[in-house]
């Protein structure tokens, strides 16, 4: 994984299975993406600001054992896929300690202007298409 | 209470305690607040429409009892209070087949335009204003 | 599909992209999942006092067109397998009355006791494994 | 405040308002609860192992100024009354930078078994009760 980071769950993320309730790993996947581009150089909320959204094409997750309250886990993520109108993540959630694999994920993204229609992003917001495309190309050469 | 409906406690509306996670009943005083509007035919959002909104300013519950998953509840409410600038609510939350009461609250909303600027309700949009008086002045005569 | 309900979209279920959020078309795959269980006469509830739980070991959405605050949306589900240790489902989000498709999805459960160990249910909960079963065939001859 | 802890707020932290949903405030209360207890030396998820339960009787919260998506805000909190069978906890929340107030909240708790029956904490979990004493103490001694 290209992106890692720490997240304790909290007792509303839990259900009466006494476990995380499984929707809420979905939003772990969304907070690990948040800020992989923070760390990256430029934030989701800078990129909303030029009239560009990302919203959620199709996402996936395998529930492989659970985590519990007040577990600190380690959330990663990486890009699979650039195209030009939308990127691919995969995803893992993970104990911090012992690295008991709790869940993969994958997601689909499009690339849309703020009111949701899809845009050309290399034309309409080169820098953002730019900072992706060198996140992407630096991830597969560390996987070489 | 002026105006009631049935919820069924959701699944992820537990947790790890086993009984409905304390905020999702505030969430509930929501649902109750909107269907209310939406019986008396005026539902809230039309009113968004005329560039009106009504973020809520506080909020206050006392838990009394749990509920627990999927129980059948009654959520009541009732407008306390009309003011230029500010409605009030109080909410009851109830087994709805025994009447135990789980949980009593109240809830203060501004007047504010779409950009969430304090507005005149009375002169800005005087039909939501003549509707809002209406309920609640049909409320009291209900009590009377 | 084999069961169908109505869920009005709430305003905690959206986000600041002004649309649901996705994640929360989630929780509507379960929703529709408990009701179809009552509908057809086992609650799920009832269920669970059999030390029987039913874990979801993965998800997938594919999300379509948005859905927006108020609307009125119809969740949909069917079984589209059935095995010893567990069992699968299909989803549809449509608006209620146009019928525009929203969301499809699948997830795939786990057969547990309560303290999330696999069972083999035709053999610890005979009555639970003939209802779903029961159901299952019923959905099949119905597509006939 | 005894204590502080900054949070990053989440796209799903937020509603079609552009701002946080009043509700998930009333969420970022427990976390800093729970991290304070933590930083104190006794995390709550130890205190669940010895069969005892903190569960909020009451909740009251005032929204000054919307928090948006992205922001990083200061929750913190401090005990403002300990007694036997229960203890209360003010809560504020600030941007980080400017320390702007956002919200401001009120808690009540109970002292409980796991199965939610009132205990006399300092006879039942004279640990717990002298560890929660002892916290109350130094942010009195704090203020003089």
């Amino acid at each position: 994984m290209a992106f890692s980071m720490n997240l304790r769950v909290q007792y509303y993320d839990t259900d009466k299975m006494m476990v995380v309730y499984h929707v809420n790993y979905i939003r772990y996947f969304h907070t690990v993406r948040t800020e992989y581009f923070r760390a990256a150089g430029y934030p989701y909320s800078d990129m909303e600001n030029e009239d560009f959204q990302m919203p959620v094409l199709s996402v996936a997750a395998d529930f492989k054992t659970p985590a519990v309250y007040d577990e600190l886990v380690t959330v990663s993520c990486k890009i699979t896929k650039l195209a030009p109108a939308s990127m691919e993540f995969d995803y893992e959630i993970r104990n911090a300690e012992t690295g008991e694999l709790h869940v993969t994920g994958h997601s689909r993204h499009g690339f849309t202007s703020r009111n949701l229609r899809p845009i050309p992003l290399k034309k309409k917001c080169p820098e953002i298409y730019a900072f992706i495309e060198e996140l992407y190309r630096s991830e597969s050469k560390e996987q070489e």
